[in-house]
């Protein structure tokens, strides 16, 4: 089966629920991407579907454009 | 661990990206819930966090919103 895909660009807020969803899919079915430190990746992301980041891009085409909506403790 | 719990309202166009999301992570990982079939929940997630679903929340408490931008192909 071919790997989903997870965009990010290293949102500070974001970095914590980033690994916790990756800790929740086995780490041989995702492939993580960082958009701000590779941007060739960024034609291949937007042409995948990927409006936002982060963002998950299924092995069938699905795109799931994740928003975390950031705790206060984060933001302390 | 305490379970994620994804929390999705039954929508048509996102049942096949929700049906990705769970097959991602293992079953023993993650409960489903069905706002629009079981109501009384619906408190339970506003309570968690949850402002629009599909969502999953996390067992550290974080909650991702999921948008997924539908393909041409499902609303065919």
């Amino acid at each position: 089966m071919a790997k989903a895909i997870f965009y990010h660009a290293g949102c500070s807020v974001c970095v914590s629920a980033e690994q916790d969803i990756l800790n929740l899919i086995p780490e041989n079915q995702v492939e993580v991407i960082h958009l701000g430190e590779d941007k060739a990746k960024v034609k291949e992301a937007e042409a995948a579907g990927v409006q936002s980041v982060p963002a998950l891009v299924l092995s069938n085409g699905n795109v799931l454009h994740i928003n975390f909506g950031a705790s206060i403790e984060d933001l302390k």
